[in-house]
């Protein structure tokens, strides 16, 4: 008989449990199986249960995890059983035509380079396999321990993506909107990218102290004051050269595109999870003609990007590990997932570990 | 006294007029005075008349010339006296902050590269001065005549950048939504850019088949069928690599946004006259994380770009004459402003000579 | 026993022979095995027979290819026993570091994209055997001929490279040295790209009317005049935009370094096959200040751009086939590759049928 | 009769000197006359008076200075007299052809943006000159000192532009040839743009403290290992992904192209004094194949970019003042530039203060 394994799914729209399946045996030739070590609960786990992507049923949850790989197909060569790797939550196939034009997000189809927790099962659970593992196993440096590493699944891919796509001039200013997680560390992209100034736009004290931690040299409460009127202020009435949005909500992309610069960049870090539209503000866009760009993303995969995020914490570039707010054993998992559905207790982001 | 001119003017929103006005004959330090020889009529000519970019008193029309030099200023070299000259719609001073960025047709604040008829008068004139003439004034090759070089002032420059902007890989597919005037010449912009695929959205008969001439490889009618189901069934159910905009409506914006595959560009080259928002349809957007990119531009200026429409022009690559269907002298102006406004009689574009 | 077929084989550097080897009759989990029905000899594989990348033992040789497919593996989707299919010169396997980097011609390791007659049999065969298939397994349209298809192996994809690389601005001016198959493919890459003037070196007729044929504005024979000079002259002094080194020598790349403008692109789509320096003129080079760029490339493959190629070729934008000079049967390969060594007859590329 | 005022001067090559000249009083239209305030000496001020630019009499010295507006132009308006300024050591027209291109640097011709002390008097004197002044002063804000300011003159804008133009990856690796203060800088621009691993090659002590100080995380001493075999080392034998060449050398040159991946870039930093030719290996070139790109550039200027360079020291994100390694009254200017020429006691850049 099987070999069987604890999980965390989600049962169907609204409903998670923990349930037994069986071990992943066979990685196929081209894949990987890997035995969790440490992962963190996503905002969109959250999401997805409440049906954000539609039905699933019994599916694991969980994309951000590293681990310890356990067996690797015939094809893959890049890691061996017992080696500590890190996988990101997009796992592309890189050989389909979205992945050969570069888009490897969009594996096969819209945002299809999420397979986790979407197509297949994810990360929360004592082994998990991985697709096309030549490609999406980053084996993580001894001097790099887990509880930092897994950041670099999602949370640093994205927010150092959406400060990326930005476009930010050396020295150049950028606004931030937004200080959760994604947000977070998109300001610190943005430092990394060389900007000059960068506004943090956030109401939450925990998560100012955080950005100001991170790089931010001005903090803008919007509770208290209009943050494109202070952006403008901030940068002599002109408005930032790049503005990422990390909320994924009407009232900041709308900000965003007021705060940029004629010339500037908006980058879309956030998932826009409601509504039929979301509206471009037609005069501050110029009516369609100020040079004004924006870009989107999603989470890019691939362990040639993971090793240089890694590599990052390696040499003391970044720590992400201050957003790590909660500690559960993966026994405790559903107080984990709550906690990050509640946004309680001041979370940022729940560690889980195995 | 000082000799007289005749104009075409704006007089207030809602109200045109000859008008009797002051030959300008100063050009000041960095300026000059061109000698109209052939102007365009433009749509938007008609749009500031109606009041699109408010109110304006006695402002002198048209922003498409060619003519001959009449006079320079002191520090002002590119062009002498008796020199044919085109100019740019648009003129940047290429010495604020915007323009030292690159974003010159945004000279010193949102879109304020545009400069004629808009904040000082325009070319429907005997004589009209120019800016910045060392940087805005590109001389005419011989052989290329002014009812062809005329076109390089706006039509071929915007739509081109329509194109430019789409990022169309070589072989690419390109779907351009309307071919109005910009419309047609992003046609000629995308075949131009190696695009291997190029389907226009466009229903009337006679833009249709200026469509065709001007490099469209299929024309889809969209009183006649879905244009994004059309596009898709092209393109192997994908999507186009890039879309070009250039009408400026929901309709055509939001249709683009859904005909570009993830990764895609959708280039704006339409001027958006209507509403508080411009609306992106959230799901074909990718919630935000499609990777698709929105790209804005006006009209690109400069005499080293206007060099190298007119090139185009003279190495036979590019003939927009087709576009001209009416021809009046400057006395009949009038005329030509209201056919532009109706668009009656099949008006692509009305050639003004003097 | 296994099924025999014929093949085209580098005994050893200097020694070329026809010699029987096994079919390739397993295609692995993740290749194909492709009959071959028509191929292009290569100068290239002159090259190699001279010993140009290293000694070789009975390897067979080619890599311009295309066919139908006898088998796939387990893992590819892509393409079908029966498929005409066309297979890049480069194969890589676009889940190593450099492919996720985007240098794909990298695969592995410098050029390590370059697989067939370098670290595996080539295409010069009765069958042969495509690693990565789903990457690198691209159908042709029925439409499609392969006498053109074969085209976009190599010739097409390197030389529209060339002038890809070559950073053209629409209208700008570019200049190609050489017009072999490479060269002229470049020039036809340039007129996609949109030069508004493309000048060619070149000297012997039949290529110098090929230029012409393909998109040439003007042809200059360097055994008449110094090609800089006459570049210079035809550019107002000033250089072109754009030069693209299609021969792989000295004399030209240094001829394209004093051609090009400050802040112009020097393109190589040549090989260089001697001398241990490719020297730069430093004067005109700028001291290293003049914001002139030298970019270098290897064939881009995969089934993406090459089904763009094919589209080119599909919609009429572009026709190879008067490159095709001669044209043999796989009995007579030997007198294809002997006439492609020689550069007799006027020879621009022989057709290998099967 | 005019006023008279102290200028160092390069009277003919091989020969400096102390001279009076007339104080500009005159800033023509489009200019503006500065009192200088503080200045910096450059290697390049002691190649020209070697006569690397050819021969010049009695032309004052100097390209690197900050001071106070004396009086500006009718057609300027960014600053008045009486605002601090840095000028940066490249003012172009902004107006002509390469200035339209975007290569400003290389105004009208080759390396033309570069006036002072080459084709009008520099900077080492009580007032100097400044052309096109709109687009070159950029006021300084009160919170940063002269000292500081004058660094964004040349140094951090030629060694920054060798970090950007070198494609830098976030987290990627890059290495910096020299750290004489183009490559110390360059160095801090490569942190700047996200560099995760930054190898600086320097064999003297004083500056490869320096490195470290700014950013490096290992230092190669060329005289005790081979630098690119060290670097393959520290990349697991892949090379870098940027290399930055920061002496104008063909050691370091050469070094660079083997050093950097394929892919990678080459940034040229330096001015290459000698020699007919700058050679590049072609077999680490992969015989031009091999997808790396050499870039160059020289110092880019204009007011925009001294802006976000000022924000860097205003921010707290640079601070260029350690390489000031002694300081000097406008008096003792020749015992600086003799310093800066025998490079003796250890100097980096010695400031003059007026």
């Amino acid at each position: 008989m099987a070999r069987q394994m604890k999980t965390f799914v989600m049962k169907n729209i609204g409903e998670t449990g923990v349930m037994e399946k069986p071990v992943p045996e066979d990685p196929g030739p081209t894949g990987a199986i890997v035995r969790t070590t440490a992962a963190l609960v996503c905002t969109s786990d959250t999401h997805t249960v409440k049906g954000a992507i539609g039905e699933r049923e019994n599916i694991t949850l969980g994309h951000e995890a590293v681990g310890v790989v356990e067996s690797v197909g015939s094809e893959v060569s890049v890691a061996q059983p017992g080696d500590r790797v890190a996988v990101n939550a997009i796992t592309p196939c890189y050989t389909c035509e979205n992945c050969l034009r570069g888009y490897t997000s969009q594996c096969q189809q819209m945002l299809g380079g999420w397979k986790f927790a979407n197509i297949k099962d994810g990360v929360f659970a004592e082994y998990f396999h991985v697709n096309n593992a030549e490609a999406n196993l980053a084996p993580i440096p001894d001097s790099v321990p887990d509880e930092s590493a897994v950041y670099t699944t999602d949370m640093m891919s994205t927010g150092f993506m959406g400060a990326e796509h930005a476009n930010i001039p050396i020295g150049g200013s950028a606004a931030v909107f937004a200080q959760g997680p994604v947000g977070l560390m998109a300001t610190v992209g943005a430092k990394l990218r060389g900007a000059g100034l960068i506004i943090a736009v956030e109401s939450v004290p925990k998560r100012q102290e955080l950005a100001r931690h991170f790089g931010a040299d001005e903090v803008v409460d919007f509770t208290k004051e209009d943050p494109v009127e202070r952006i403008r202020d901030l940068t002599g009435g002109d408005g930032v050269d790049s503005a990422i949005e990390a909320l994924g909500a009407q009232v900041t992309f709308e900000a965003a595109i007021r705060a940029v610069r004629p010339g500037g960049t908006v980058s879309v870090a956030g998932y826009f999870g409601e509504g039929e539209y979301v509206k471009i503000p037609r005069e501050d866009w110029g009516v369609g003609m100020s040079d004004k760009v924006i870009r989107t993303g999603l989470c890019p995969g691939g362990r040639e990007r993971m090793g240089r995020l890694l590599r990052l914490i390696e040499n003391g570039r970044v720590d992400p590990t201050p957003m790590t707010t909660h500690t559960f054993g993966f026994d405790d998992i559903e107080k984990a997932f709550e906690l990050m559905d509640s946004k309680e207790d001041g979370v940022i982001k729940p560690l889980v570990t195995f």
